[in-house]
C-alpha cells in the first residue's frame, strides 16, 4: 500500500547534511548545538511589553492595585529566561571560533549575568522614550482618539516596542537576539528596522508595510515616516581587495522634524536637514537642506533648469 | 548569583508610570480599566467568518444538512461576544471624559444591545457583497480555479472580508473596535483599509502587501488594485489656527471599473473617471478623465509637450 | 433582554447561501465539500523544515545522535499527512467537474501515492538546493554572522524553503497544495512567490516585504533582489476572442548573477542579460543587456539625449 | 556521550510484536487498524452532558434564550463524532472475524446511522430519568443545598450520567464504546458500574468511591448506596465441559426502596426485598427479604442461635 | 445521508427541561443563571498551591531569590480569581430564596471582599499547620526519604492541602465553594473528606483511596488513618416530624494519637480515646477507651466471653 | 475598593517559609533546588506506553508500515527525557547529604547515562511481561472481547504497565522516579503498588478500586485479585530501640495461580500457599495453605470447633 520509501529518504538526506556539514567544517561529534530560539524570545517580548505597559499590554483583567506585583513578578521571569537566552548566543559564538567542546565557563556566566543586569536597569528610560513614541502617534494620526488606542492597534507602535528593545540588546553586544528581536516585529508588521538604527525620541511610523530602516542610520527626535520608506545603503563598501567593509556608516542621517512620506527612498550616508519634508515615492542620494521639501514634481522641474 | 535588581527596576518603573498618569491627567485610583481586547476579536471573527461562509471557513467538518446549526449557534456565541466588547467601547469613551468612576448604565446596555442587533441584521448583506468580491477574485486572476480556492487562499479576500465587517462598526461608531478588525487583517496581508472607506462590489486585491486605502476615500463598483497601490491623503487640511480638520473628504474617489497597477500612489480628493487605467508606480495628484489609460511613460512625455 | 434576532438573521443567511449555490450551479444535497486545509500543511510544512534542517528548524533539543530517528518519524508523518491533502485535492478536481457523488476510487488513491513518493524522492535535491540559498544569503549580507542565523532569522529564506517545495508540489500538478503553501510564506513575510517560478541555486531575497514574483519568470543563478521588487505581467494575453490565454509566458526571464535594488518593477516577458544590475524604483518594459547597470538617473538622462 | 542503543532497542521490540502477532495470529500486513478512542468519547461525552444539562454543564456563559441553539448545534456535532466512533466498534468487529482486508460496506454505514438515530431519540428519556436522579441526590443527602450544587459536584450522580448514556450504547450493541463510557467515569469517581447493569429510576451513589455494580445487576426505582458496596457475582457459571457461560444473570436483584450501606458486599443472584436494609461491611450471599434490616450485628447474632 | 433527527431531538430536550423547570419552579426567563466553576476553581486551587509551597508546587525554574514576587503575584491573582467566585456563591444564594431578577448589590461586593481579605489572612497559618501533616507523612511511612518526596507524590497530603483551604471557605460561610475543592481532591485521590470536618496538626492518611470522613467529625492531633477508613454517620437524626435535623454531630470525635487501620469503620458520634489502635476492616459503634487496641480478633472473641 | 493586604500575606508566609527552613536545616541561598517532576514523568509514560504498544496506545493514526519509524523516534525522546529527570533524582540524592552547593559532576552523568541504558534494555523483557498481563486479563473476564479492547479499557491494565515501569526504575535505584510512575497510575486507577513489589507474569487486577501492594511483597504467577484487596504489613518491624527497620520482608508472599476476592486484607509475611482462593472481605494474618479455599464463612465456622 502507501509506501513512501521514508528509510531511502531518510538516508539520502543524511548523506546531503553530511556534504553540508564536510563542506562548512562541521563537527559530527555526538550531541546538541544549542542556538537561541525564536520561541523563547517571543515569550520573553510578550512578558516585557506587560512589565511596560502593565495595564494595556499586560493581562486583561490586571489591576491597578496590583501592578508592583505582576511588574516585579514578570520582570523576574523575563529575564531569567532572557539570561538563557544570553548565555546561549555567548556560548555559540565562542563554539564558532572552535571545533573542540566547549563548557559554559563561570566567566560567561558573570558576562551574561552582567549583560542582563545593564538591559534591565535600562527599561524605564525605554518606557519614557516610548511613551514619546506613543504620544507622536497619537499626535501624528488625526484619526487616533486616545493613547491606549496607539498602544494596542499600531503596528508602527509595536514596531517602535521592539526596535526599542532590540537596539537594547544590540548596544549590548548581542547581535543575534537583537536580530530576532527585530523579526518577530517585521513579520507582524512588515516593517523591518534592523536593530542597530539610531532613533530619537518620539518617532511615528504610519501604516508601516514595506518601511527599511539601516543598521548605521541615524535618526532626529521628531520623526515621521509612512508605509515603504527606504532608509537603505547605496552599495557596500569595500577595501581594496574587493572586501566588505562592516560597520562603516552607510546609511541616512535624519534629523529632527523630518516627515518622509510614502514610498521614498534614501539611499547612502546623506544627510536630511533639519524639518525637511521628502515627498512620496521620490529617491534622493544626496543631501537636503534643512526646511527644504522634495517632492517628485521638484526633481522631475529640477533638471529641467541647467538643461 | 544572578541577582538582576528586579526590585529596584520595578521600582522605577513604578515611578515612570506615574509620571506619565500625572502628565496625561489620568487617575492613579485602584481598579483596572477594561478596554477592548484584540484576542477577544480575533475570536469574534473567526466566528463570523465561519457564519458567513460555513462550508469553506467554518469548521472542516462540517456538512450541509448541520449548516444551520452550527450557523445559529455561532452568530449567537460571536454576538454574545461582540456585545460585551461593544460594552467596552462605550464605556471607555465614556470613561475618557471624566475622571469619575463609571459605572456601566442601563442606557449603555441598551445601546449596545441595539448596535449589536443592527449588526446582526447587516450579514446577510455583506455576505452578498463579499459573493462578489470573491467572484471578481475569480474572474481577475487567470491563476484562480475555483471559487473555493479564492476564498480559502487569497489575501485580498481575506482583507475585504475584515473590511466589510470592519465598515459595518465603523457605520455604528465603534471606531475602536473597527480598527481592532481592519488591523487583524494589516498583519496578516499586509493590506492596510481604513474602516471608514466606502468600497462598491466587486473589489479585488491581487498580491496586495503595501495596499494601503485612506478613511474617507469612495470606490465604485469593480474596480481592481495591486500590491503597493496608495489611496492617501495628500495633506491633512487645517483650519485658520492651523487646527487639524477630521472628518473632510481626503482621499481619492475611484469610479466604476477603474483598476490600478502595482505601485501606483493616488493622493487628495481626485476623481478617477469610470474605466480609467492607472499604471504601475506612477504619481496622480490630479482628476484622470473617464477611460484615460496613465502610464509612467505617458507621464513622463506630458512635461515634454509644453517644455 | 439582549436579543439578537439570531433565528431570522440564520434564515437570510441561508437565503443568501441558497442563492448564491443556485447561481454557481452547486448541488445543495446534503453531505460535506471535503477541501485541502490550510492548518493541516501548516503542520505538514512545520515538519517537512524540521526534516530538511533537523538541528536548527528540528526540535530545540535534538541531538546530532538521534537525527535520524526524528527526521524518519517525522518524514513518514508529514508524507502520509501530504497524502491526506493530495487526495482532497485530486478529489475535489474529480468533483468540480461533475454534480454526481464523487467516491474516491482505487485509481485517485494510486495517483495519490505515486505523487508523494516522487515528492519525498526530491526532498534530498531540495536541500540541496536550499543549501546554495542559505549560503547566498550569508554571504549577500554583511551584517550576517552566521549560516544558523541566516536560517533562523531571515525571512527571505524562509519564503525560499516555502517556494521550493511548493514549486515541487506545482510541477507534480497540485496547483492548488502549492498555492497554500506560498500563501503560508506570503503571510509571515510579505514576499509572494508565485509556486510556478523557475528559481535558479544561490537565490537571496534581502528585507523582502512586498516582492512578487509571477507564475511564468525564470531565474537563474545567484540573483540577489531586495524588497517591493516586481517580476510581473505587463498584462494578460488574450487571444482573437479577447479570451485569457493561460500558461503563456508573461513574466520576465532573469539570467544569472543580476541584482535587483528595492522597489523595481520588470514587467512582461523581458529578459535581463546576465550580470546585469537593475537600479531602485526603476520601471522596465524592455530587455537589459548583459552586464548593463540601469538605474532611475540613467533612465531620467535617457529621454532627454534624443529631446 | 549518552548513547542509549536506541536502535538495538527498537529492534528488539520489534521482534517481540511479531512474537505477539504470531501467537495471536494477527496480520502483519501494512495498513492501520483503526479502534475506538478513549480521547475521542471523553470529548462526545462532554458535548451530551452540556446538551442534556446546557445551564449547568454547558459553556459557563450560556444563557436561556440561546439554549436551543447551542444544544441543536452541539448535538449534532456529538452524534456526527459519535456515528465516526460506532463505524469503528462495527468494522473492528467484522474484522476481528477474519484475516482479510475489510471495507467500510454501505451496509455497515446503513447500520451506524440507524443506532446513532435510535441513540438520539433515546436522549430526552434519558434527561428525564437523570432528573430522578439529581433530585434522589438532593433528598438524600442532607448537606446538599441546591440541585444544581448535585449537578456540579456530586461524583455519583457523574456516574449515573455515564451509566446511562453507556447503558443505552449497550442496548445497541456497542459493548466496547459502552465500555469506554463507563470507564471515563470510573477513572474520575472510583465507581465502577457496568454498562449492563438495568438501573430504575432515583438511583443515588454517595461518596460513591469502590462502588462495584455488575453487568447484570438488576435495581429498582429509589435505591441508594454508599461507598464500597458491591453488587458481584459469586462465580462465573460454567457449562459442563468447565467453558465460561457468558451472559446468565450472576448478579444481584436489588428491588425499589433498598438501602445499602457502606462496604456491603452482595454476590450472586440473589434478591433484597423492597425496602430492605443493608448495613455497612455485610457479606450477604443469600436473599433478603423485603423490609428485612441485615447489620453486622444481626449476622454476628444469626448463627449463635442455632449453635 | 446521515440523518440524525437533530431538530426533533432538541425540540424534545426542550420540552424535558421545561417540564423540570416548572416543577422546580425554576423561572424561564432570558438571561443566565451564574454558578461557581469548577475549573476556576481547580485554576485557583493551583495558585494557591503554589503561594504555600513556591519551591516544590511552584513552577520549576523558580529560584529562591525570586520567591517573593512569584508569591504576591501568584496570591495576587488566586485572590481576586477567588473573590469572582465568592460573588458567585453569595449572589447565587439570594437568587436561590427568590425569583426576581437580582444585582450584585454593593452589599455583596463588600462582603465578598471581607471574606476573600479573612482568608488571605489565614493562608499562613494553613502553611504551618500543612508543614506538620507533611512532617507526619514524614515520619508515618518508613518509605518516605524527603519531605519533599512526601510534598509531590502522597495523595493523602494532596488531599489535606485540599482540606485545609476547604475547611478554611466552609468557616467562611462558602460551603459551595468548600465543596467543589474538596471534591476536586477526592477525584484525583478518592479520599472524601467533607470541609466541615475539624483536623488537627499532623494528620497522615496513607494510601487513602476509600476514606470518608464526615462534615462533624473531629480529629485530635497526630492521628494517622489508612486507606478506606470511614469516619461516618449512624443515621440521618430526625426530629418528631420525621424531618432531617441538619447540623447535628453525627460524626466520630478522634482523640490525638490515635491510629486507625484500613478499612475500619467508625459511625455515629462515639469517641476514640487518646492513643487507642482500631484494627483494619473492624466496624465499631460505641466509644474505644484511651489507649485501647481493638481489632476484628479481639471484637470475634469479645461475644464469646458472655455467650 | 477590593485590598487584599496581598503584601501583607506575602511576608507571613515568607516568615513561615524562614521558620521551616531553619527547623529543617535547609539553606536560604539563591539559586534553585531542582527535584524530578511530575508533569515530565507523565510525559515520559505517554511516550513509553506508545513505545511498547504502537498500535494500541500510540498516535490513533499509526500505520504497520511506519511502526519502527514512531518507536525509534520515541524511544529515544523518551529515554533523553528520562535521563534528565535521572540526573535530577541522584543531584537531589547528593544534595540532601550536604548544605554546599553541588555542581552536577561527570561521575553523575555517567552513572545517569548507564542507568538509562539499562533500563532501556529491559524494556523488550517488560513488553513479553506485560503480553501476559493482558492475556491474563482477556481470559479472566468474561465480559471481555478482545485483547485490544483490555489494552485500552482496563484500569487494571494500566496500573500493571505503569508497575513494572517503576519497578525496573526501583531496580535501578531510583526509588522517588518509580514512585512517582506508580502514583500517576495510582490517581488514574485507584490501583496502589508500590514500585517494590515483586510480581509473576499473567497477573490480572479486575475493578481495582483500592487495590493495595506493599513493597516487599511476592507475587508469583498468574496470580488474580479483585477490587480493594490489601496485601499489607502487620505493623513496621522496630529495632531494639524502637527505631523502624527498613527493607525487612513485611509484607505476603502470594504463590502461583492463587485468587484473591475483593475486599480481602492479608497481612504481614504469611504465604498464600498454590492455588488458594481468598474469599472475599476476609482477614488473614496467617498462612494458607495450597490449595486451600478461605471465606468469611470458613472463618466464622472455624473458631467455632474448639469452641
Amino acid at each position: 500500500m502507501a509506501d513512501f520509501e521514508v528509510g531511502e529518504v531518510a538516508r539520502a538526506l543524511h548523506a546531503v547534511r553530511d556534504e553540508w556539514r564536510d563542506r562548512q567544517k562541521r563537527s559530527r561529534e555526538p550531541g546538541g548545538r544549542e542556538f537561541p530560539s525564536r520561541d523563547a524570545l517571543a515569550g520573553i517580548l510578550e512578558g516585557l511589553k506587560g512589565v511596560l505597559f502593565p495595564m494595556r499590554l499586560g493581562p486583561p483583567d490586571l489591576r491597578h492595585e496590583s501592578e508592583d506585583f505582576y511588574v516585579a513578578h514578570t520582570l523576574d521571569a523575563a529575564l531569567h529566561a532572557l539570561y538563557a537566552q544570553v548565555l546561549l548566543e555567548l556560548t555559540f559564538n565562542a563554539r564558532r571560533d572552535t571545533t573542540e567542546t566547549v563548557h559554559v565557563p563561570t566567566q560567561v556566566q558573570a558576562q551574561a549575568t552582567e549583560v542582563v543586569r545593564r538591559f534591565a536597569r535600562a527599561l524605564p528610560g525605554l518606557r519614557r522614550l516610548l511613551d514619546t513614541d506613543v504620544l507622536a502617534a497619537f499626535h501624528g494620526d488625526p484619526a487616533a482618539r486616545s493613547v491606549d488606542e496607539v498602544l494596542l492597534c499600531y503596528p508602527g507602535v509595536l514596531a517602535m516596542i521592539h526596535h526599542r528593545l532590540a537596539h537594547a540588546l544590540y548596544g549590548l553586544e548581542l547581535p543575534l537576539l537583537a536580530r530576532i528581536v527585530a523579526e518577530l516585529a517585521h513579520g507582524q508588521t512588515g516593517i523591518d528596522i534592523h536593530p542597530g538604527a539610531r532613533i530619537g525620541a518620539g518617532f511615528f511610523i504610519d501604516h508601516g508595510t514595506g518601511v527599511v530602516i539601516g543598521e548605521t542610520a541615524v535618526i532626529g527626535e521628531r520623526v515621521r515616516v509612512y508605509q515603504a520608506v527606504t532608509l537603505g545603503a547605496k552599495r557596500f563598501p569595500v577595501d581594496g581587495h574587493g572586501v566588505l567593509q562592516k560597520g562603516l556608516p552607510r546609511h541616512p542621517v535624519v534629523e529632527d522634524d523630518v516627515v518622509i512620506y510614502a514610498g521614498a527612498t534614501i539611499l547612502g550616508r546623506v544627510t536630511l536637514g533639519k524639518g525637511a519634508t521628502i515627498g512620496g515615492n521620490v529617491w534622493i542620494t544626496d543631501d537636503v537642506a534643512p526646511g527644504a521639501s522634495v517632492t517628485q514634481a521638484s526633481l522631475q522641474k529640477a533638471p529641467k533648469v541647467p538643461a
